[in-house]
């Protein structure tokens, strides 16, 4: 079983790096309201993509980040301003990797390593190269190039045909359970990181292994 | 301008329905966590729609409500019953229409009114029944006669090949921001109700007018 495992694929907001540490940039910026600022970006972000994917109305990933942030100061009624936005967008760009990240992905490293993201390549690049995590992986993969969003099978579709495997040679990691789901549809094998203790998502595609954080991933050595 | 709109379509929950009447049933079979369940409920059932379209993997809504009733109650760590599930989701099946309604409905049915609605036939029509307005409708239309949700374009191409108008005789009326822009983006005017002082999502897709409630329509008689 674990032989047959030949590249472990991680998504990156939530799994690798930590989204909610923008909290601390916009607490400076809106004192009190760092908290409900991250949950509702998040939620607005995810929810942009998929609409944005339904419709059939792609653009970028930082361009539904940006809008996403826009949205959620509006709906919590503070004070817009291009240069708060402008330094929350920057702290997406700076996000910290869970502690586990680094040393688990060297202990990995038998295997193909690759990070596959909605993320465009103006945030993924940089976000991947100021971590220091950029050269354990063999491959940065970013829906962009389709233009398609994760869970769409043809997001995951091209993460397979960037590796140049087999769909059941592949390990997939995620954090959300949207893209756990997805990946578990398409016929990756799936791990999912539930950092947040959540339930599992009742969409009747349950993950095959389900960890606290990475560090579940080294029994897959 | 207003000569030229043939058809009133109606989204359904939210819209002349207030979802949230789920809330008392909640408070009583779980003192005190009325609003979370019902929170939570709306968002997965919104979430899980999104996912299962895009996934391409239709189940009725219906049962999507059931799945995201559950995974609520989950999170929210509450104990969750077979008896209590189906009482919450009979009180779906009774849920009030906003005060309104009515009377915005008597005074424009000089044109064609519809209901258009992600809820699935087992849902829908026992829930227009109960409320006494099924008589005010010419169509009652739903996206599980093409297994399509909405905001996808083959859902409203659904709705408007019932009507058999043209797109732009059609006005379409939601309180779901989502739901606008999809029938923005599919070609029909769109009247946002507005019941809870939303922003306008970011999306480019802005509403031809936005209402407090359904007498602003009154304009359009």
């Amino acid at each position: 079983m674990t032989q047959s495992i030949k590249a472990l694929v991680f998504d990156v907001y939530g799994t690798l790096f930590d989204v909610h540490a923008v909290k601390a940039k916009a607490d400076e910026l809106y004192p009190e309201h760092g908290a409900d600022i991250s949950q509702v970006w998040r939620q607005k972000q995810l929810e942009y993509s998929f609409l944005r994917q339904l419709n059939g109305q792609y653009v970028p990933f930082s361009q539904v980040t940006r809008d996403a942030l826009r949205y959620a100061l509006l709906q919590l009624k503070l004070h817009v301003t291009e240069e708060n936005i402008a330094a929350l967008m920057e702290a997406y760009l700076e996000l910290s990797h869970y502690e586990e990240v680094e040393a688990v992905l060297h202990e990995m490293s038998g295997k193909q390593l690759a990070v596959f993201s909605n993320g465009s390549h103006d945030m993924l690049d940089s976000l991947i190269e100021q971590s220091g995590l950029g050269s354990l992986f063999d491959h940065i993969i970013s829906v962009d190039d389709i233009k398609q969003y994760k869970p769409t099978p043809a997001a995951y579709m091209h993460a397979l045909n960037t590796l140049g495997l087999k769909r059941e040679e592949v390990l997939f990691m995620s954090s959300n359970g949207w893209d756990i789901t997805g990946a578990k549809s398409f016929g990756f094998r799936t791990a999912w990181i539930n950092r947040s203790g959540l339930p599992v998502e009742e969409l009747n595609l349950d993950p095959d292994s389900i960890y606290d954080d990475l560090n579940g991933l080294l029994e897959w050595k």
